[in-house]
């Protein structure tokens, strides 16, 4: 049993509850009780005591959109346009990557994530190319907590954006549909339930409807989530439109993909009716914001779909398309982007977007029972946030000190399932330096199969 | 003499060249060599040498508009309309500053500044209250290098926005007056010439036709420079077409404050023709990304301006309308913004961003010649970004880098006038502990005499 006392803690509870000079009592991988320091610590006084120092506590930040590949090729395509960015430098590095890259990205994103405060995440597409099984251990031993989707597809390229695919990408159907199957089979609820698989089928102009019918069918017949990416840029709505005479959401729906185990990726080009769709089915919606500006995608409507009843989360997305893992600095573009789309400040205040970094979050992955808030008998999953510095100070709202002013370098210790993660920004479970410096390594050896360079637009002397 | 070695060299010379395994050779407070390392290593073997250990070495940031007095206000107006941002929190708090809060909080803000790589920044409207000789010491003791410009009106509201205006914020025209020029007349070069003393007049609606005039005169006179907030919001424009018949730069230049000695702050709401009359007249302007969004104000014209040939640079605003003064992380910022606002990703690449916050600030403030590059003659004045992380690795252009993922706490040595003013994350010249302190003590007695509470929406126990 470990107090933690002499935090703000920032509970996310039903009732939103902030309890200054508070105290967390975690026993094994749960709270055991919560409140203010003076009446836990009378409750567990020989028990191992940490000293939070004033700090902000909060729950675990869960990211709802990661591509872990993509952290080992962060900055491979900045300033270019969409169609350059996937066909001539994501896809074709990706492509020429084996499993101890896909490993290594994994080991570099997680890490990253970890250091800035995420303690649960979505990745969304696990090429078969990768090495499901390596991906998983990294995630086993680094003690976070993961949904892991594996790609499914059945069209060799991306056709909304473009004919071209690297052949690398290409996964044969069957053989994409087994392993995530087996992934399942194998994965599903270990490292005491921290792991989940999930499905991560290729966006329309990727699989046809009949793939989509099947992972609907299997995800059903096993309670697996489903994750998307959907409407994105505004070819993709003119692509489901043109092809199958539908809007983006009637086209999921009518191949079995909306519903509570599902969670939308990106949702940038939707309409009212859309938008409804989504709320009645109890779909989920991850919200990426980084993602959209820095790709020139649009502005996803959060406030709608808020509005709506949807519930949204936020990602960080990818290395090429953010370009970091931090969930903290992106939660300033999760507040500031939507209250200039609609000039009005009002909107998207630092408390919604705080839940949607949290407990949303937790709602997407289907574990809002356990995780996304600091209540007695979830998962102790919390992070502190370290105060005393010049851009924090002075915080006269700690929920908007964390959204407008904080960084995952503010992040000073993280606990998942119980157990401290991440002290004094060191990651415990991970070896910093040699994953660093691996991840160096075998970037320059993915760039040079893939014959890319990538160069500023100054002279380099 | 000290030789900087083996550092990545962004020196934004006319040629941008950028030097792998550079050194810099400083003497007194001047850049006396640069180049491959093994060169000027050879030219200066007896030098006392730092190492840079592979990091990236830029320009010092030059952050071209900040309200010093804001820092200690940090996080009073979150999520609120800019009239009740105005009317209810800010000026009621800034009004109720005396000498001793004014001088605390520009010790906070420098404080942040210095660290996250801010070596020059124009301070925009130093009140009266806040005691301009006080805060000028701060900027001589800290060494980073200011204009501060101080306040001049003769309308004691702002009346574009709104006609109420808190009593403390008023200032007698003719004592307004007397005070920039006595300040111009103390200050203007002190500190090795690192302090200017500009005009800092109210926007239209805060001064005469006629006080604007005079500012011209005196300005021209004693060749000063002035910064003005200009067509920050829609009201603005409308204010100033209804009160004038003119559009917002047609009424500059009606009164003699359009030129190379004037920083147009905001500009968010000019069109074609505005643009094309501040290229014409030589007018800079300061492009404030994150207050811009954040108050929902609009998104300026950048890229626009830019190829108009005006002169674009980048401020961070203020602790309410930001919530940081952290250049780096508004790099970002600067870039992805007119990317979704335009939705085409290769506009406001890297490299032109990181142009504007330092060759591009230099000439805001009439500085080209003396900062704004590396370049022998010129001041040396730097900052080292340490590289060795998770989120900046691994990192194929140093300029996206900067501009994509790194943040002003990666700025591990800033050196100002030759001096080195922050090591390994430290200001050496300022007390942190003490300052920190200091502004929340202070900023909580500013609070209580202005009767405002700021708290989170949901219950605090």
């Amino acid at each position: 049993m470990t107090v933690f006392k002499n935090g703000t803690l920032i509970t996310m509870d039903p009732q939103r509850r902030i309890i200054t000079e508070g105290a967390i009592a975690v026993q094994g991988d749960r709270i055991v009780a919560i409140g203010k320091a003076t009446e836990v610590r009378a409750r567990f006084p020989d028990d191992q005591q940490v000293d939070l120092k004033g700090n902000i506590v909060l729950p675990g930040l869960v990211d709802t959109h990661v591509h872990l590949a993509q952290a080992m090729i962060r900055g491979c395509a900045d300033d270019l346009s969409l169609i350059d960015w996937l066909s001539k430098r994501v896809w074709v590095l990706q492509g020429n990557y084996d499993e101890d890259d896909g490993r290594t990205s994994a080991e570099l994103c997680i890490l990253e994530m970890l250091k800035s405060g995420t303690t649960a995440f979505v990745e969304s597409m696990i090429a078969g190319r990768y090495g499901f099984d390596g991906i998983a251990e990294v995630v086993k031993r680094s003690g976070i907590r993961a949904a892991l989707s594996k790609v499914v597809m059945d069209i060799p390229t991306y056709a909304t954006q473009t004919d071209i695919m690297y052949p690398g990408m290409k996964e044969d159907p069957e053989v994409s549909m087994r392993q995530a199957l087996e992934a399942h089979d194998k994965w599903q609820g270990a490292a005491n339930g921290r792991i989940q698989v999930w499905f991560g089928p290729r966006p329309p102009g990727g699989c046809t409807p009949e793939l989509y019918r099947r992972v609907a069918q299997h995800a059903a017949e096993r309670g697996m989530s489903v994750t998307i990416h959907l409407a994105e840029v505004q070819a993709d709505v003119e692509y489901i439109r043109r092809e199958y005479g539908m809007s983006p959401t009637e086209y999921m729906e009518s191949v079995g993909l909306l519903g509570p185990n599902v969670l939308l990726i990106h949702a940038v080009w939707l309409d009212a009716d859309d938008i409804a769709r989504l709320a009645r089915t109890g779909t989920h919606v991850t919200h990426n914001p980084l993602s959209n500006t820095k790709l020139a995608s649009g502005i996803a409507p959060v406030p709608e779909m808020l509005a709506a009843g949807v519930n949204v989360s936020i990602g960080c997305d990818g290395g090429p398309s953010n370009n970091t893992y931090d969930m903290v600095r992106d939660l300033r573009w999760a507040s500031y982007l939507h209250k200039v789309r609609a000039l009005d400040p009002t909107i998207m205040p630092a408390e919604t977007v705080l839940e949607m970094a949290t407990i949303n979050g937790a709602k997407a992955m289907g574990l809002a029972d356990q995780i996304g808030s600091l209540e007695v008998g979830k998962k102790a999953d919390f992070i502190v946030i370290a105060m005393n510095k010049p851009h924090l100070t002075p915080s006269p709202n700690p929920v908007s000190t964390i959204v407008c002013a904080a960084t995952g370098q503010d992040v000073d210790t993280v606990v998942i399932d119980g157990k401290i993660i991440v002290q004094s920004g060191r990651v415990l479970t991970m070896e910093e330096e040699r994953i660093l410096a691996e991840a160096r390594e075998r970037a320059e050896k993915v760039y040079r199969r893939a014959g890319i360079e990538v160069r500023p637009q100054w002279p380099v002397m």
